[in-house]
């Protein structure tokens, strides 16, 4: 019966040779698509790279110049969608990958999965890293209930009322709020953070997770402001509140 | 200077040649931990055995009866814990290990983890297969906004109205909610799901996952009550929740 794979990417792409595939993948994933000839990315040309570095990790030897690449992101008509799984009615296996982490996870891959599910076709998660859990896990704050909120309003005002309604909901309900932000604005959110909640809350930043560049810090907003600014600028962040 | 290894576990163990930790772990965790002594365990017997198994799959002649376990799980007066990062305070690099996935997540182990951060040591996740998340990859639900709530009350009316609410968020604020049960009252809770929400409201049931009974599938309330009971008796299962 043909599947549907869902394929990590390791979270950052310092080289070719940066040894992130065997840091944050286990090698049955590669040999399970190892046959798979169709995939469904967030974009053709990084899910082409993510491939090879995959391949030639295992030494095995794919020409992914010859795969099919069909693109799913935000900027996907969902309608276009529609015949993304024709190879599986035809019997093929598929993958689906999104740019770093774990697919339909922060993306809109969920869509063809859907699809997949409707269809009555397999679907196979592999594993890999997620750098929402991974953070959640460095964090120290509950893992026992905790919320993923994806990014934040981008007007300004927007922004500071959801960050003072996690804040609450932290406080509250005991939850763990976990949110993003464009990298290029890290620092800024960082700032408002600082600004808006109460001395006491306890923020977590984790930056760059498996990445030379890991940044991976737990500390009450009061001493956060003592701290020189984390080095989070341009890197992919992850922000957790939590009690 | 001496870190704080996040270390997972697969999810399941058939048998000590399984091939688990070869599908859902990068060898490189293997390798981190190599020279790791001291762990801190929901069970000491069950990490015993996980790393067993890890250390084997790499050739490494390792005996795990030399390491030190400190336990950890929902008996542990965590009063008790005051002192089980005393071996990194003599320099030496621990790790925390769940009996199953994804250590922090859905276990205290976060207790450890919130003391490591006060005293200022290296908090290191590694990559590993989390039930939780790759249910979520999975269910085709949206993973942009995404709430996991644990274990439901054990008393059947709170329950109920536990699931009514949960249902009630789907709907309003288009955030997927996962939820957990003792495995021996998987199908009790299925049941009850059937019997409280509405026919159009989508189910993701995800068992076993990784496992040779892993069982997915997505479907309506409706469509769920015209299909057999799903295979998850017994077996370790996550309930999504999905608009």
């Amino acid at each position: 019966m043909p599947s549907l794979y869902l394929i990590p990417v390791p979270l950052g792409d310092e080289d070719f040779n940066d040894g992130l595939v065997q840091k944050s993948l286990p090698l049955y994933n590669i040999e399970a698509i190892r046959n798979v000839k169709y995939f469904i990315a967030e974009s053709a040309k990084n899910a082409k790279r993510a491939l090879k570095k995959m391949f030639f990790t295992c030494n095995f030897e794919v020409n992914v110049d010859d795969f099919e690449f069909f693109e799913l992101n935000e900027h996907t008509n969902l309608r276009e969608i529609y015949d993304y799984l024709e190879p599986m009615e035809q019997g093929n296996s598929m993958g689906v990958l999104s740019d770093a982490g774990c697919p339909c996870v922060a993306d809109p891959g969920n869509a063809v999965v859907e699809m997949a599910h409707k269809k009555g076709f397999r679907v196979v998660p592999l594993v890999g890293p997620s750098s929402i859990l991974m953070a959640l896990m460095a964090s120290g704050f509950s893992g026992q209930n905790f919320s993923f909120n994806g990014y934040l309003p981008q007007k300004e005002a927007e922004r500071n009322q959801k960050i003072k309604l996690l804040e609450k909901k932290c406080q509250k309900e005991n939850q763990t709020q976990i949110f993003i932000e464009a990298p290029y604005r890290n620092l800024k959110i960082f700032d408002a953070i600082l600004k808006i909640c109460s001395s006491e809350t306890k923020l977590c930043i984790a930056a760059g997770i498996t990445t030379s560049k890991e940044f991976i810090k737990t500390a009450t907003i009061t001493s956060w402001k003592k701290m020189p600014q984390p080095p989070i600028e341009k890197i992919p962040t992850i922000f957790l509140l939590g009690k």
